[in-house]
């Protein structure tokens, strides 16, 4: 039985997405973002970082949503959610989900939490500006990486790839930034297909969020 | 026979170490820092976000340094550079990999690189700033961490955890950061006992890097 500490479409959308995927049996724990539930005591415990997702696998106490998406693969290898250990494919995946933590998801922070990167209100109003223009060009990596025609970023099967992307696509488009994604066709054409899927629907009717590519 | 695109002392040093504890057969690949090597066309085309490293493994081009340290463990599980597929050992493998690429290294950034985070020179100030206080802070997770008196990260073995972690050691200390590294007791104990290391040594020897935590 796993529990999964969340905040609706938040770094905790793709480790539930996967969850419902696999089928496993799940507790969800949703969290405040203003009631103070991040720095309780004892969540800090669990996730120093007071970030979420936190995942809890018996003993095993796991935080970094990205981390959280390799282990539940993992702990399922027949789903095929992730490509065989030592193959091309799975090494593509691990590039892309580093690069979107590392690089994307990471870089969208300057966009949302502007003022934990600056000292000033106009050093944060630079460190917003800019965050919108590196993230457009790495999400315009994904584009380029689809552009071969391949289905999916590790060609063609689903992984947990696909559900970090989706998640990370959603926090673009509040970012303000549908005309730009659209201008990238085949990666708007991927997320159109991701959000068309049986468990992420049945995961945004969970959380409670509304479906940003798809009537 | 792997491939590895290098600039001595940076991302590529993690997975440089790994090859040679892995005993792989390899070539490496310099580059330079100004010298135009990392804009080249044919450079481009293998890694579009110029950065370093890049691995050729076959028809596999791979980029992300903590991608390639994965690729490169599971391309020989018996070597235990990572723990066994679905262990909870090998979720904090994970854990511990992303974190320092999501938060320690991308954080890093703002500090060797601040004129990419901002429009203005105050604007690149603070920037640099507010990154020596985020990397000291998550730095300070990872001193926590060890806390409980385990040798290494992921518990009584060394993974390729530790690598990656001496990389991202090597560059807080080019931070200015040894006093605060040296009163994170156990993380400094750490770095120490990761410098003393035949491959690690062979490794500073091939790129030309100086110890900075053992004489």
């Amino acid at each position: 039985m796993f529990k999964l500490f969340y905040l609706p479409d938040t770094a905790s959308l793709a480790p539930h997405i996967i969850l419902n995927r696999l089928g496993a049996a799940h507790e969800l724990v949703k969290l405040g973002k203003n009631d103070g539930s991040l720095e309780a005591e004892e969540y800090l415990k669990l996730n120093p970082n007071r970030r979420v997702p936190t995942l809890i696998d018996g003993d095993l106490v796991l935080f970094e949503s990205a981390a959280i998406c390799m282990h539940l693969a993992d702990s399922d290898p027949d789903s095929g959610l992730l490509p065989p250990l030592g193959s091309a494919k799975r090494a593509v995946a691990y590039k892309w989900l580093v690069f979107m933590t590392n690089s994307i998801q990471a870089d969208m922070m300057f966009y949302f939490y502007k003022e934990r990167f600056a000292k000033t209100p106009e050093g944060a109003e630079e460190v917003k500006e800019v965050g919108i223009e590196r993230v457009t060009t790495f999400m315009s990596r994904l584009d380029d990486a689809l552009s071969d025609g391949r289905p999916y970023l590790c060609g063609g099967q689903k992984t947990i790839v696909e559900d970090y992307l989706l998640m990370l696509g959603r926090w673009y488009m509040q970012m303000g930034q549908e005309e730009n994604l659209k201008s990238m066709a085949h990666l708007y054409a991927l997320l159109c297909v991701l959000e068309d899927d049986h468990y992420v629907k049945a995961t945004y009717e969970a959380e409670g969020c509304s479906p940003l590519f798809i009537d």
